[in-house]
């Protein structure tokens, strides 16, 4: 990048220190400013960063000139109030994910990015991880065959969200790597899900999405596990695979097996005769690069270069209508909800 | 025991074999005789274990009076047929899960065993496992306190059956482990199933267990993976629990961590308040004895003490029960079904 | 094969009644007696197996014409004596590991079994497994490049052997292992041990072969250890591989990584100039065959061939030099002992 | 603290900038200046962190009146020239590890630190770790009894150093883990390595300590290997531990089992009599603190407290003399070299 970008980000809680951390190690990118309501947070920041500046009013950030775009770190219910006003003063936006807690909020910003002709970026940041990027290419190469289900499971002892329950906090994860390592959109989408303390939201909640009568994706959900999974499954007709996000290295492994099914005869007296195929494994290098620090580098040259990135707002809202598909099953019991 | 117990072992597929092997090293107990339809597998059997004799016909089993039990091991749609005449020859029964196809011809078996006042027991494997024990032990001492969800993984590249789908062969495990665990029964049971090879049976599917409204059991079943996965996780209102039969020890895990929710004031404008707690893990020492040679044991004792044996009937009727329930509900597109 | 062989097992402890439940499972081979001091165990075998007869009596063996090859499952010192009246009797010996307790029983045993001109199979059965007949392929066709170490570690909470220490148990495995996967033979080897327990023999040691300047092997053998790892790393100037025994599956991967090493310049200030290569793992099928019953197929047809097994008296020979050149570097604090 | 420490770090090579994250993370602790020869690596790390300034002149950092402490992160060759100018210069030392390349050089900064009263800190980072100091309360306490034992691996493909070969840059890792956990000091220490790219250092070696007749223990250093594996297991008469520092939650597993030996009898036969014991393994709940902010706050409130460092000079230098101890014995084939 020739010029250099200047960003604030606003939000510091758990998230914001580390977008702080990589945005300012990315050259041609500098934190012009960052704001939080809790002035001790933002001291701790600036002791540990080289950010220009820091306020605890947002009015701030929209009035500085020299700030080109807004990193938005803040509660979901918030993102399309604080987001309309970064584009209205004509920065570009960086939302975390998901992009807004309604069809309708993710829509206003969609709609107003484009009218501004600015850059919207909803931070999904596994679609930038090399293994999810080397999944896509996988399946999109035939190498896998037909894929005939994606089954993930995001488990952790996490946090208990104020602002989501663990579908709208976890699900962003998983919808955007089916919709990006698939390059389909599901048609139905079912949900159920728990809320084990009166007072907060779902814990735990297990999606189906239904993509056509061969291929199914599943979710399990879940804030309240003793171990930290994060595994996806997906089968295909040629091949199999794994990728557990959890191991430091070997995170995919492709295994080269799978069964053949032939019609029976009747003097075998069977309906259908399968045969196994047992091959291989084969575990692709990946780089070892920061997901974060690609997310930054493609938004910062996106604004450059006068392109789209690669999470872009539409992508964003499709998350969005999943999100509320489920929850809507969620709400009615589990049947399956039509997208 | 003090008398010797004379079984026959009818079908010598895949799963008779390893019933032989355990019959015989079981003091007290002697296979009399072995029975399949192919003398090739019979030949087999006999030039490697002490079995009395060998017949390709079911009724010299059935004639032979110094057998005392036989042991099923035949593909599910016979089970009925092939039970009834055992019992009507006033011989104890042992079947190989699940009971039955239905649960009409799960209910004959019952009764008629009852009218007979003979043994009838049903495989379940596993709740001979000190695994599985230990787990009932521990949520009925109430270490887990109140348990909130039991959700377990069962795949692997499995052997497509031809005499039933995934939901029917590796269901019961799971099914039978739950009932034995919680020592409850569901109140409705959903399901969603893929068929992905025409002509064979589903090989994939999803259940979903209610118990009550902060109580649910997930199954996902699958003989079409590339890794074989055989875990159940348990959380509780105290501990957490993971039982992965995969390991060869350390199989139970028992992780004391959890969270605590207080609600929350105006002035945090907090809702609720989330406490996290995070303890030791602590793996139980469980005894190294093979689960199919206790199962065994009991069913050998239970015939000599007049007993019912720890797998009875009774229990393999409500797994047949949820089975169908479960089946109904992947027939009807995943939405509840009552039991 | 055509004809069959009749065997004989002499020794019924641990390791006994698995080779007669290997041996009565190949087709070909029967076990026409079995033989042990004590009565309990003949009966145990004989309840379970299809076992000709048992005797407390050795030399009723000997005496047996229809028996022709003896399998000896005895204690280390009674290898040579018992074998020496194998032999003498014109019967075929298969010896459990190792051969003899000193090179020169070892010698005596191999000069015998070539006058008489009879098989003498030396049961290092890990030579029989695919992994490490895989090694051995890879290895020798030059995928791994120049070998440039060999590290095992053989770690469990072992059974304390009364007639060796941790050296003479374990050792021979990973010696056998080192030899057929290397194809070399080291030139002097140094190991360390510690007797824990008085009264006891040595429960753990270190060995360190080498082979020539650039080439070192290095074994942790240990029988009080809490884990079970039985892992061998293999360093080549083109790939590495691990094996890992305790493995269900993936037993070996070849990780495609290494370093370059170049000369420096003065002006980099760099005496050398050293460059990484990370690249794919990959984990080749191997066949689920058990070692033991390829072990027993082989020495069934080398005797009805008339060539020598994969495992001879040569080789058993070689194991116990390197095992005594172990140990009288163990018995002088761990200088190295040339061969 | 109450008052402000005021650091400069020498050296941004590859561990620098690491230091300078963890001193501005440190309240009360603030970055004075960064050395480097570099121009480019300073102005990276003036980028990204609030460092007060940098210079490529080492002698600028030693007039700097506002410099309390200088850490050093530079070849180990210069740690003595370095450490004394800056104890010359009246400012507390931070040195990397080890402490010096010879025995020689690490006494005169002991000496010298002594003579000026300023605070010398080693920077054995794994002693500030929550699960070494679990280990020492562990042993110190008579929880694992006598220990028998300890062994530790590690491995990895790392950097081939050039100041310093794998025993000089590995070793001291292991050789303070095993100081401070054993609170003892071996009486002998023997070393063998090999050197396999001309013209580079020695790449891998074991090492073994030699304590006392009963107590042993072992490392195995290689930075070519292809698997990363830091695991120290460590044998006790009551109980056995292992310590895997490539698990992200469950570093630390305490097995309760092992072995009973008795005097045998005539009767048996057996001249001793091993009885096993296995039990349940537990894994302490550790704290989730970085070593090097634990290492940072050590050294700034033993400044402000004028007492003594947890990894003061005294203790560097004797795993210097360690050091030195096993390059003796690896130059003379691995003969054990008395302390």
């Amino acid at each position: 990048m020739k010029t250099s970008l200047r960003v604030a980000v606003v939000g510091c809680g758990y998230w914001g220190p580390n977008l702080v951390r990589n945005l300012v190690a990315t050259p041609g990118v500098e934190v012009g400013c960052v704001c939080d309501l809790e002035q001790t947070r933002l001291d701790d920041v600036a002791r540990r960063f080289q950010v220009g500046r820091t306020t605890t009013e947002f009015e701030r950030v929209l009035d500085d000139r020299g700030i080109d775009a807004v990193v938005l770190a803040t509660p979901i219910p918030t993102h399309r109030r604080l987001g309309e006003a970064v584009l209205h003063a004509g920065k570009h936006l960086w939302v975390e994910k998901p992009l807004a807690g309604s069809v309708a909020d993710a829509e206003a910003l969609v709609n107003l990015a484009r009218d501004k002709n600015l850059r919207l970026f909803v931070d999904h940041t596994f679609l930038y991880t090399p293994a999810v990027r080397k999944i896509r290419e996988l399946i999109a190469s035939g190498e896998l065959g037909d894929v005939l289900y994606l089954d993930s499971v995001r488990t952790n002892l996490g946090l208990f969200q104020e602002d989501a329950n663990v579908l709208w906090d976890l699900g962003p994860h998983d919808l955007s790597i089916a919709r990006y390592a698939l390059g389909r959109s599901p048609s139905a989408i079912s949900a159920v899900g728990v809320r084990h303390y009166d007072g907060a939201a779902e814990n735990m909640a297990y999606l189906t999405l239904r993509y056509d009568e061969k291929l199914l994706a599943h979710f399990h959900l879940n804030w309240l596990a003793p171990v930290k999974i994060r595994r996806t499954m997906i089968g295909g007709t040629r091949r199999m695979l794994v990728y557990d996000d959890v191991e430091a290295v070997e995170k995919i492994k492709i295994y080269n097996e799978g069964v053949r099914v032939e019609p029976g005869d009747l003097e075998s007296r069977r309906r259908t005769l399968v045969s196994y195929r047992t091959g291989d494994v084969w575990s692709p290098h990946l780089e070892q690069t920061e997901a974060l620090s690609a997310a930054v580098h493609d938004f910062a040259t996106a604004i450059e270069e006068g392109r789209a990135t690669g999470s872009d707002g539409e992508a964003g809202l499709e998350i969005v209508r999943m999100l509320a598909a489920a929850q809507q099953s969620m709400d009615q019991d589990g049947g399956f909800v039509e997208i």
